[in-house]
């Protein structure tokens, strides 16, 4: 089957999920209304309900997760293409800095914003955060046992590293400089450092 | 003049403030109402716009601002009463961690979640949390050379310990644990001392 001139050959689904996936990093939930979504999206409004009928609350679960697991898989390839744990999260941190130059500060972390909006208001999705969170953690704090770091020190050293990247994300995007990343950079490389991590 | 019983006797204009800044730290900034904001600070729905013309986006700068100068004045008493920087930064911390729990984990920087979200979609209320958050480096930094830290360094470790503390809100409130912020607190500690403060 051929696609109509002019009509995008992404799946209607697909170009939702992407659509909200970009309001929800740059505008939080609440921020985020389902029209602009299926505007932003080229989709029938109706469309959104057919593929998500839990409404807003579905799609944004999903996107966090998709979100997550997609950044996930941007610091396994990071990692896969260094000499080392140490130079893998150097970076990760390094691309990190580029990624906020390169959008005019808008791209950061996937589901920061969201995550600081539904804590305290929306349980559902904040379970869809701790999840990411700790999908992320998981696989950080696996890598530096592997490179060296004793397993007890591993789980805090990843929850401080992670801490620092998200804290520069939102201090970066506050200040439109990467000065803040910069300097969480330097710190992780020593906390990797003093943790003993190859 | 005596206040009518039952009457609450703080102003109006203070109810509202102090009312939207509980709002505004837990919902943000695109989910929190004006009728919810005259609802829970027990005034008249017009009295906002007569004490805040701007309306929501007046409001809101005054309490992100507000809230900044009640948090450097928090942490100023804190490192007042601490016998050396290092260890008022380590009670910070530790002070930190108390009142998430003790809150529920509802009540963390008094800026961040609002901060998120305005990044990408409002400059005049970004530009107060880049205000707020140079405040607060700038007394850090201070605080950092005269414990010893060079001026040079000061800076960046100030960036450092302010993503730490912000990140590690962020990844508590949505994991519903301490964790984070223990860990944070000890990486913070780790930092300081590399850096040389007493």
């Amino acid at each position: 089957m051929r696609a109509v001139p002019g009509t995008p050959t992404v799946p209607t689904r697909d170009r939702i999920l992407y659509a909200a996936a970009e309001l929800l990093r740059r505008q939080g939930y609440a921020g985020t209304g389902l029209k602009q979504v299926a505007s932003c999206s080229q989709a029938p409004f109706g469309s959104i309900y057919h593929f998500f009928p839990g409404g807003k609350e579905q799609l944004a679960d999903e996107v966090l997760r998709t979100g997550g697991a997609f950044f996930l898989a941007l610091y396994r390839q990071i990692l896969a293409e260094a000499p080392s744990v140490r130079d893998g999260i150097a970076a990760f941190f390094a691309g990190a800095g580029e990624t906020l130059r390169a959008t005019d500060f808008q791209d950061a972390c996937p589901i920061a914003t969201v995550a600081g909006e539904v804590a305290s208001t929306n349980d559902a999705l904040r379970r869809a955060t701790a999840d990411v969170f700790e999908s992320w953690l998981a696989e950080l704090a696996g890598d530096l046992v592997t490179a060296g770091v004793a397993a007890a020190d591993a789980r805090p050293l990843a929850f401080a590293l992670l801490a620092q990247l998200e804290g520069a994300f939102l201090l970066c995007r506050a200040l439109r400089t990467t000065e803040p990343m910069d300097a969480a950079a330097r710190a992780a490389a020593s906390l990797i450092a003093e943790g003993g991590a190859r």
